[in-house]
């Protein structure tokens, strides 16, 4: 794959400088990029790098004198992360998918959309509905029922139960789990947690209390919207008796755990390893940063920031950004925590004046 | 599927009110049901969603007034979640799993029991036992050797190694792993990790001594209770000598970790997230909420409850409430986290004081 | 299996004491061992379980007085878990594979070494290499153009993705995802999240803004040194335009996430459930304790130790042991922990002084 430099800022919306017949076969970092490449240079701290390297053109930062650091051609990148978007998305090779392997499963209800690729020994369950122009690739599993709009590619070993349904361009990477059965478990009489939850810490164990965990079970399935991404190991669970939802654009990173009955707005972005409990409502454009937590039943607002780590344990107005264990306002955190970081000596002080 | 109403009272074991011979074929939420639909009304607030929906059913909280809205018949359900358990489990369509599909990798030596399901492309390996009536879904892989009691439903993608066993009834989320290999590496002296944690944080690196972290390897399998339920994409490792053991009626959630040589209790929930590192044991009926992470060799007593977030460092006697980093009782918790919230203004007004 | 004593202790390089001529069959603990069985007594503490057990033979301590115990003979361990490490290995069962299986669907393309065992349905893409003597295990998908050492254990379900590299000896436990795309996405102009991290706390909403993430692709692989293993269920993502890096001797628990463009040392050790955010930079021989969170572009150095659940929101030093959210050196981190708790009463006794 190659393109001229003229093309990729044709590509990228973007102002060309210089020889515009450059042509460059990938991308590189300024100091590793070889004759053929595109140095990334988006930022001034490249500068040097470029030296380094052996780059003819770069794409480079709106003032850069792309002459003087030895370029022939260079391409303007106001933004630099999203000219990146625009150029990996130039340079990916589509993975060479094509048809229906010989070793896919297939029930003969499905009904599978023109141009579809599935995969070597992919499983496609009795009734599921595959979108125009969709890659399944290897060993995935749709399941009985389930219904994909067009243009999705759900990656080797993701498994998509029934009752599912995705609207548009669904991305599933690898291994991933959506609509697997919701954690809901419920005893006869009042257990030692749910007495525990009512009256904060002052649970009561009941010892002659059947301690049999009765399953409520996961009737609901997932619906996800146009424009989703769900991670490696992620897992997306099926409501009890309506849908988990997923809202247009949001993107769920790899080892997200969604409960059962979520519903999350549109364009979210959910980083590694957040964890919502069930029945947890998310807002528009939030965006809750790794291994953030969110107890179950909670509501957090449009425009919400949660950032590394927080764990939410009551419900977040739109807008506000969060932090800490339990999550508070990020300013509240901060004064709190350098406080407590002075704490030791003030005690210390204290101790002295006194005695 | 449908049932009477008469029908759905016996099997909750609830009074049911009205005409019983109301037929529905679904369950639903009270402002969403349709004529056919059951509505699910068991606390008052739902008493007016019920006026937006069709529904002439429901079920409905003790004493609530069922004529006033507008239902023709009604089933009791005085403990909710409970009702939703064996209403859910009424509508729950069994995976339509019939006998052995050809695509199936079977060993000649396993034995399969009466009624068993293998779906497409599952492997079941040699020596393997696999209970009556049991369902291993598609893509699904039985490790040799390994044996599952009666009645178990293995989905799609999740491996169960060899030296796995199991009692009856369980099930295993999708891409769940159960039986791959502890984590436990030892260097030939001692390493910097080791002494830091013997003297607190003040370890030496010795930068003479072989990095090369040697592999202890995991012969002791995985036993597991009966009705022990694993979630989807959740990793239970085998022990090194002895088995991994987890109780009767456990029931853990997706992406949980189990380390090598645990010992869980019977009647536990791990919800998801939660990580036990290796040897640690945990009592009967203990619930651990999302994210809690324990330390290994600890032992966590019986009845303990563990809230979401907890990052347990020592020993928990059995009945506590538990929470933070590092776990301590809720309500010594909650009086530290309250006096850090009034700290900043404390300090403030003591630095006036002195001025 | 089985060994005489004499055989064990030459395999440990370890002291033989008493019968060599004693043949056992397996380890076990030594209240449960069997007259076949070598028992594991490795400290004083193993003392008198020995004497309800029935094992003739045992991994001592090394003054222990093992002819006091009943034993016919003994191996010295003076370091009992590098004593584990040697004999777990001698009594692993390799996994019985051998050859191609017939329903093993390989690219024509793909170049098999010497000796490979591909198990069933398991999928090699199209230029993929597989070093020789590799294990393929059942349903374990690599992908076009991946590489692979000599001595690879490949587990069930693990999916390597094109572009992938490993140098010899490989293991990759089950569920394993190595190489899916990154998670890196971008607004058209600066999404709220962007602000509110440039100015801690104070983000903007602009509501006119296209809310729409655009995806940058994952073009760069992984690259994965000698002696490296990847845990269950555990995600590797690709670099965007250059590879993710996991150095020699890396060992990486069970659900742990190793975000797009991180670079990690040689000999380091990540425990469940550890989480790297993208353009994350480790040193050699950390050991990074469960739970832990690294925030993006972050630089943690050499032999660096993270205590479990440690969210590290700032560069880390070569050598420092750290602790807590936000991470600090550990003996900062218990100074602010004891003050903290001290803090309720010293609040009360303010209270009382100044009334």
């Amino acid at each position: 794959m190659d393109y001229t430099l003229q093309q990729i800022a044709e590509a990228l919306g973007a102002e060309l400088k210089g020889d515009g017949s450059l042509r460059v076969t990938g991308a590189a970092e300024p100091g590793m990029a070889g004759e053929g490449d595109l140095a990334l240079a988006m930022s001034p701290r490249y500068a040097e790098a470029l030296g380094q390297g052996r780059a003819r053109a770069a794409l480079v930062w709106p003032d850069a004198d792309w002459q003087a650091m030895g370029l022939k051609g260079a391409v303007i990148a106001p933004r630099g992360r999203l000219a990146m978007a625009r150029l990996t998305q130039l340079f990916d090779l589509a993975d060479d998918a094509a048809g229906i392997h010989p070793s896919a499963v297939i029930d003969p209800s499905a009904e599978i959309g023109e141009g579809v690729h599935v995969g070597p020994l992919a499983v496609i369950g009795a009734g599921a509905v595959i979108g125009a122009g969709s890659r399944i690739m290897a060993q995935a599993s749709i399941g009985p029922g389930a219904r994909l709009g067009e243009g999705a590619l759900v990656h080797s070993g993701a498994r998509i139960g029934r009752n599912v349904t995705a609207g548009a361009r669904l991305i599933v990477q690898p291994n991933a789990v959506i609509g697997g059965d919701g954690f809901s478990f419920v005893t006869e009489s009042a257990s030692h947690v749910e007495t525990a939850r009512a009256e904060l810490g002052q649970g009561t164990v009941d010892e002659a209390a059947d301690p049999t965990w009765h399953r409520i079970h996961s009737l609901g399935g997932v619906s996800l919207g146009d424009d989703v991404e769900i991670g490696a190991c992620a897992t997306v669970d099926a409501g009890t008796i309506r849908p988990t939802r997923i809202g247009n654009g949001t993107k769920i990173d790899n080892l997200v755990q969604v409960g059962h009955n979520c519903v999350i707005g549109d364009h979210c972005l959910l980083c590694g390893h957040v964890g919502l409990a069930g029945s947890v409502t998310i807002g528009d454009r939030s965006v809750l940063g790794g291994k953030v937590g969110v107890s179950d039943n909670l509501t957090i607002g449009a425009d919400v920031v949660l950032t590394g780590g927080s764990i939410v344990l009551s419900n977040v107005p739109a807008g506000r950004v969060m932090m800490g264990y339990p999550a508070t306002k990020i300013d509240t955190q901060v004064e709190s925590y350098k406080a407590l970081r002075r704490l030791p000596r003030i005690l210390r002080d204290l101790a002295k004046s006194k005695s």
